[in-house]
């Protein structure tokens, strides 16, 4: 079966016909600069406390976050990875009216979402002053959708509820979308945000691959937790430090919402390893450094080298990822690359907007990257 | 603030004034054996494979411990530990028109029993023929209660609902309880909770302990649940192996059951070196087999000792924890174990049926507890 989400290497080897080891995953988007030594290290000298239960409050792991973030130990809850706690912030955004969801979105908002049986309204992302729809052909069955049109490198994305007046602050809904965007890889600036923080009666923002922008060009909303008690952010150790098997994400709200979370869920969420680890990277300036060095050029080179690919268009992102439309049907690409180069992309058939004419590949390594744009240009010509 | 579950070493080292490391701790009931080295091997090996996923499949995962209870993976849900898995189970609980709670209860049934809103009716754990409730001296404001009395050692315990005929098979009721029990160590018959099977809506079954038995006398329903679709296995792989600080448990019942709590709950729940340690110790028989040699001489002579001391009854129990009756308040001992010896044991407070007058201990090895033996002997005469 078709897996919904990248990085899943179990399936992909089972069609290169090789182990998972083999497979060059271009489909999760996981810094390969990673996991640094001093995360590694942590790991190590925190095997021998196994035997012990983590502490439930996780006051260490607590405040070393806080710290970070300038903020109290009590405004931070960490989970076993971000989607652990997505999954609290779709029970509270069931209880509204409704939740805009921008699309195209993360698989697993559909998945906390529905769990708790919430109301979801479809938003979705357009690109330029057209309001033109990324893929809208792939959904041309869904009623008044205004001018549609491919989307193309360079326009400008905006939240797509400004142009529709009737959608502003509908009474008691919620907003969820990601900052920077999966799949598209766009960032709004915290001043686009703001607005519907004073619409609307609660906005979770996962900016699971935020911390790829060197501090001087995030656009966090971290800033404003303390002055909007409607603000939920979630942020992944995952990607940026590239240890997803470890587990390990935190939010961000008011301390009232999280003590609400920290009711339901059970008291030993994040494992004694992954507390270690976070509290050793959290330090680990160079590796932080290295990282934000490494993106800008060595993406915009990806970037360039794939527009160079006929067929292939990427799109600008702000991430560690970029998207890149295909003429040539992705999941067909995907299963080329696969068999012959052993190498995995991100097909966007989960996402409905963008189906088989959109993929999704993570900036790797220039050595890495070169090998992928060798094998496109093999396949595609 | 006392702490609600055994274990929190943060709490303790505090009290003690000394590092967690220092602290004794016969709070939290883990094997002493362990962790094996078999898991310590595994985990080291698989610390190389975090910069990818955790198959959301957990094929290998779940095909590991299906064989060794004879079923097909799709009867098998691994979790974060089981309490994650109790989160889910509390939530189908939830469903149904009331859950009965044979009480005293561990404290995170409450938890997920609350989180979902079910209507809890606790079923007091009674002793011998004569209905006598554990500890019902502390509840003395709730009613009728029938007759009253001290728990002595030796007495048979019995699921208290069989003489309270009006609360046998209530119409879409879930019953929810543990086997062997927490905190009391009482073993229930395979036999005795048959009943209920076909009474109750659902029947959620937590054998944490149930591994400290060994085969031929351990009570698991683990062979009946082909039968009945209406029963939730939960069992924990951190006490026997001694990995609290891993997180690692599953549920076993019905594919379709599973299958819902998989679209509710996050796709990598459960971490890799989690996964590498577990798929390591189910072949490690020999640490099973040191395991099951060491427990019941060394329980009989723990208890044995525990009984000389003036004031102090330890219950009979087939866990691998003794619950000990205390004409000083249990409380009180702990504080003083604690800043004199550095010993954690575990209060009872948090189980109002038995608060003060109880204290739980893990069976460790002899060397320690000789040493619980001698602090007690200090502290008591």
């Amino acid at each position: 079966m078709q897996p919904v989400h990248g990085g899943n290497l179990a399936w992909a080897a089972a069609i290169a016909g090789c182990d998972s080891e083999a497979i060059l995953d271009f489909s999760a988007s996981i810094n390969p600069l990673g996991p640094p030594q001093s995360a590694i290290a942590a790991i190590q000298s925190a095997i021998s406390q196994l035997s012990s239960y983590p502490d439930p409050n996780y006051s260490e792991l607590r405040t070393a976050l806080a710290q970070v973030h300038q903020l109290s130990p009590e405004w931070i809850l960490p989970g076993n990875g971000s989607a652990d706690l997505l999954t609290w912030a779709g029970w509270d955004l069931s209880e509204l009216a409704a939740t805009y969801l921008v699309t195209p979105a993360f698989g697993d908002y559909w998945r906390a979402l529905k769990a708790f049986g919430a109301k979801v309204v479809e938003c979705p992302l357009r690109a330029g002053v057209g309001s033109r729809e990324l893929g809208a052909g792939d959904k041309g069955d869904k009623g008044d959708k205004g001018d549609k049109g491919d989307m193309e490198a360079g326009e400008q994305f905006t939240i797509p509820l400004t142009p529709h007046s009737s959608l502003l602050a509908p009474p008691n809904s919620g907003l969820l979308l990601n900052n920077p965007h999966n799949p598209t890889g766009w960032l709004w600036r915290r001043e686009e945000i703001l607005p519907y923080l004073e619409q609307f009666a609660l906005v979770v923002v996962d900016e699971a691959f935020m911390d790829f922008l060197p501090p001087a060009a995030e656009q966090s909303l971290i800033p404003l937790v303390q002055k909007y008690p409607n603000l939920v952010i979630l942020r992944s150790l995952t990607k940026f430090y590239s240890l997803p098997g470890l587990r390990l994400g935190y939010a961000i709200a008011h301390p009232e919402r999280l003590n609400c979370w920290l009711a339901r869920r059970d008291p030993w969420a994040v494992n004694t390893l992954a507390v270690a680890a976070v509290i050793a990277v959290l330090q680990d300036s160079q590796f932080q450094q290295q990282t934000w060095a490494w993106l800008p050029p060595t993406r915009s080179r990806l970037e360039q080298e794939l527009s160079q690919i006929p067929g292939l268009q990427p799109l600008p992102g702000a991430a560690n990822f970029l998207l890149v439309e295909s003429e040539r049907p992705s999941s067909k690409l995907q299963q080329q690359l696969l068999k012959h180069e052993r190498i995995l992309i991100r097909d966007c058939l989960s996402f409905p907007e963008l189906g088989d004419r959109y993929f999704r590949v993570a900036v790797r390594s220039t050595t890495e990257n070169e090998r992928l744009i060798k094998a496109l240009w093999q396949i595609t010509t």
